[in-house]
């Protein structure tokens, strides 16, 4: 496994794979591995001759008020992970490097930013889009896969791809989940054991409103309120948005009538945890 | 020469040319051609195997009240120009393929785009950027060829790249000059025969800034205030900006201590004309 940290090597290593006829993905991570990254290596795998995995915490996407500096970090643990699952090249640029002096080019999509997460988190989404698209201009790759997990985050850059004309492949990757159900995340090394139990009640509620939903209820302040006493009876819990929305323009519904994504985000303490799933799939 | 209509099929046949060793070189261009962007046209194909030449009239860098209904457009004379320097591929989309229906992706760089025409332009270098990104990514060229006359729109562009680590070389080429002396524009074409002789006025102060330059003067507003004199001497005449600035950063300087970029926005009668000379090159 190559290990590269400069953005212009990078650049020729991934101009001379793709001018050898190698296909390569990309998927582009702040590290801190768990299952749910590694699946999204494997994906990678299955669909292209090379995996680049990108590994940077993107101080760009986080607010003055949120966790840059504690987020958790383990490169030595990241790269014996990322090796195991097959990967080719890890890229892991400095800050510095990724943000020079003078840097002030940023790239947003107004409407979708504003909704879900965007709402408690402004300018994160900017953050996202501006370093994805740099580390697409960096590691060109064919395709890119992203965990459905932040599921505001494909959408987002999902539209962004599809605006800017970029010549790359958006693979989404249903949410792992820990034995108990709760979706994987680097964010729930915050979480203390009590902490942890409440946070159970986020998949419980997704499941809740699954069963409401196969018993024909098509209602969403009903479903929201039965979502919210399930999370609010847990110790530790704050509701930052129990959202119902259109899965593409992530505007929210007030009745089921076609695919709709159940978005929810949390606090269980001082850490935010976010899971969704998609109701009526396909209908 | 190739006329190429689609999207989907100017980006397949780039990636085309590159796979085959081919270096590109683009020339994005809102049409109705003159020497200047025949000049442009002709660097672009001294420096790459393959000359693209973009036609479009991007509507998302014209404000509500400017003029993009009634810039000036003659397809038939462009094509023949271009065939005639000898492009490969001329890239003419719709606007309707350029921006679909939830189209909202937008890339700005705020300091830069709050100086000089922006200010009195507001969303204009947004507008110009995002087009940049995409017809990037469309045509995927090794370099791009932009004029000097739009220097802010250059320094801007140069920004974006570097910023978002596109790999692509831009090229800066000098303003082309009418015998007279106006810098060519598509706009000229709007002038009056007496608008036309009030607009010699520009490049009269660029020359004069240069001749105080070189009898030692040094000093910024004095330089400023014998620059007005000479544009609104003129009939028809309004300026809107008459700015000594910094050639990265287009701050505005006091006082001439290295290399100073003079930039001139000025309308006569309702056509807006822009200008500028490089003062204390290389000091």
């Amino acid at each position: 496994m190559e290990i590269i940290d400069n953005i212009h090597e990078m650049q020729s290593r991934s101009e001379a794979l793709k001018m050898a006829g190698h296909s390569v993905a990309l998927v582009p991570t702040m590290g801190f591995f768990h299952e749910g990254h590694l699946e999204l290596m494997r994906v990678g795998k299955i669909h292209a001759d090379d995996l680049v995995v990108s590994i940077f915490v993107n101080p760009m996407q986080f607010g003055p008020s949120e966790d840059y500096a504690e987020y958790p970090r383990d490169m030595d643990s990241d790269l014996e992970k990322a090796e195991r699952v097959g990967t080719g090249i890890v890229f892991c640029p400095t800050a510095e490097q990724m943000y020079p002096d003078g840097f002030q080019t940023k790239i947003g999509a107004e409407k979708l930013s504003g909704r879900l997460c965007g709402i408690s988190r402004p300018g994160h989404f900017d953050g996202v889009l501006t370093v994805v698209a740099k580390l697409f201009h960096i590691t060109k790759p064919h395709l890119a896969i992203f965990g459905q997990k932040d599921y505001q985050q494909l959408t987002i850059i999902s539209r962004m791809v599809k605006d800017l004309n970029m010549d790359i492949r958006i693979v989404g990757v249903p949410v792992v989940r820990e034995p108990d159900g709760i979706a994987m995340s680097s964010r729930n090394s915050y979480l203390s054991p009590d902490e942890r139990k409440s946070a159970l009640c986020m998949k419980q509620s997704l499941d809740l409103a699954g069963e409401m939903y196969a018993r024909g209820e098509r209602r969403v302040p009903e479903m929201r309120a039965a979502l919210e006493r399930i999370i609010l009876d847990q110790p530790f819990t704050e509701i930052d948005y129990v959202s119902f929305c259109h899965p593409t323009t992530l505007e929210e519904v007030e009745v089921i009538d076609g695919e709709t994504v159940l978005a929810l985000a949390v606090m269980v303490g001082k850490t935010r945890l976010i899971d969704n799933c998609i109701i009526a799939k396909g209908q």
